[in-house]
């Protein structure tokens, strides 16, 4: 049960827009009693979507009129200087100015990203911000992978960041003390790697608000072996993306295996919901939302394919990190840190 | 069939050693009539396994005694100054001096990458080896990835010569005159990624030897979009192992899906063929061998998990190395597009 809180929706974002979020806002407030939302977009469409469902006078369903929409082919930097009156940058402007505590939006990577960090400014101390996903394994839990994107290259300081946000995002979600941490890196062993990554090694290794287990292989990010998987955006964002790609490969081949048997074309057909199934759950890419940590507010980006399932559970996402009050855990181990040793400096 | 040819093996390498590349050995010979093999490796091992299998005076099969092994932990730096009589160095001065057309080994990755570029040296013209592997596809033919981990990072006219020995490998195998090449990138949009990857491209556009059809991101490396993926090392190797890990774990769902009912437990045995085939089939990094591009010889690396099977395919696209004349071929390429306007000069 969430107590009361106000999320702002960018409605017009992902490919599919209005079609994927109305159905996901309403499902929202009617499985969540405390939940308030802020609809941002096309007033009139919105309300004639809310008007066929007959929820166009719901009492948790505000509607905020943004007559500008940021497409997927907008340049980050063109979007915050041409668009501020588009239904991403009211969402953000409204959990800026206190009216929501959160905001989701399927809408353009890039340019949320780069509009979040501009109106919402980072938590002291942070040198970048991050997007943050849950990854499932063969373990009950799953594990959070961040950066997936929003930093192309990072320095190790960074690095280091990210590895004390995604402990508290890990930890506050699977509710454990210490996440286990690792670094990805294209071996286990120490002389593996580049030296940014042997750095932020180095500054993980002697942390005392990070659990730090030592590299971990692209193959075994699934085993459970870590809680939180740091790496730079563009390793991130390929390694997420190759999961999709192969899960759906899988899929492929399995059912064409399957249809060149007779025999086994009935089995395929007993086994479709087990397929389906499976297949949402290891494609965390479409089905979960990925958080932008290190801001001073929430922002969850939902995936451009997102249905209205994925939406729904982005918003959800979003209501836990308010209840579990991320950025202001964050700050706290952040002041902590700083008062302790600065771990980046270049004398002993 | 195979013309007559000789490659050198490394016995002692990867996880299982002459366990499993005598019996991989043995069955090359007995499967390709003009194969002749050097056995790098203990003499007294291989001996022993070869009388075994009553094969110790098959005249195709010579033995070649190596007192020293490269190990996993072995550094590179380190394998190249102090293992000069390992069975690794053994066999790759034997291609170095002609006795050998190719060699094999299961060993140490770094190891093998750093005394082949040593022993055997550079094309003229490349800056940089790469390791480059096939990885299957929604479609018949398999797309070739490269670099593999052999670069941890590279400038784009090292990617972009990448993209030259991918077209080269990729056109010779899956008989095709100008495969498609993209770059691996987070974002499908010419305005994604960082400066090196959008330098890359650009030398990859104007090139007369490169038939570039732009970015690919990692949902879409299998399906079928492109022929060859160019990435650095870093994230080659990180995109390999996670689609490893991530074949582990839809596997391992899939079993515990089918377990919690009756009905589908029936099913999973039934379908234990199917699933085992397809696991080995979508886990390129376990099956098939890589190969290191752009040295004066050919190399092909197995996976330190290797099996007999995997061994005996890594010997076969060795083999196949020699027939299709990769190195010559590059070369000859290289050659061609030196005359041409050199792509990468500041000046146009």
């Amino acid at each position: 049960m969430l107590t009361d809180l106000t999320i702002a929706l960018d409605m017009m974002g992902g490919d599919y827009g209005p079609r994927s979020s109305i159905p996901a806002a309403i499902a929202a407030v009617l499985k969540h009693p405390n939940l308030n939302l802020i609809l941002c977009g096309n007033q009139q469409v919105i309300e004639s979507a809310l008007s066929k469902a007959n929820m166009l006078d719901h009492p948790r369903l505000a509607i905020k009129h943004c007559k500008e929409v940021v497409t997927n082919s907008c340049e980050p930097a063109s979007a915050l200087r041409n668009k501020k009156h588009s239904s991403m940058r009211v969402a953000l402007d409204l959990v800026k100015s206190g009216e929501a505590q959160a905001c989701v939006s399927s809408g353009n990577t890039g340019a949320l990203f780069f509009m979040a960090h501009y109106v919402l400014k980072m938590l002291p101390g942070i040198k970048r911000p991050a997007l943050i996903s849950a990854v499932p394994t063969e373990k009950k839990q799953p594990v959070y992978l961040l950066d997936l994107g929003a930093n192309v290259h990072c320095d190790p300081e960074t690095l280091y960041q990210f590895g004390i946000m995604g402990s508290i995002v890990a930890g506050q979600a699977l509710n454990i003390p210490s996440p286990k941490v690792c670094l990805l890196n294209i071996g286990s062993e120490e002389i593996k790697g580049h030296d940014g990554i042997k750095q932020a090694a180095k500054l993980m290794k002697s942390s005392s608000v990070i659990n730090y287990q030592g590299y971990c292989e692209g193959s075994d990010m699934f085993t459970g072996k870590a809680d939180v998987i740091v790496c730079e955006g563009f390793v991130g964002n390929v390694a997420l993306k190759t999961c999709e790609g192969i899960a759906k490969l899988i899929m492929h081949k399995f059912s064409k295996a399957l249809k060149k048997h007779f025999f086994y074309k009935a089995l395929a057909f007993l086994l479709r919901p087990v397929i389906k199934k499976l297949y949402r759950r290891v494609n965390p890419d479409q089905y979960n939302g990925a958080s932008l940590v290190g801001l001073r507010g929430i922002v969850v980006k939902s995936h451009g394919n997102a249905t209205n399932k994925a939406f729904l559970a982005a918003i959800e996402e979003a209501a836990q990190e308010v209840q579990r009050k991320i950025p202001e855990k964050i700050q706290a181990v952040f002041e902590q840190v700083d008062t302790e040793k600065q771990p980046s400096g270049p004398h002993p």
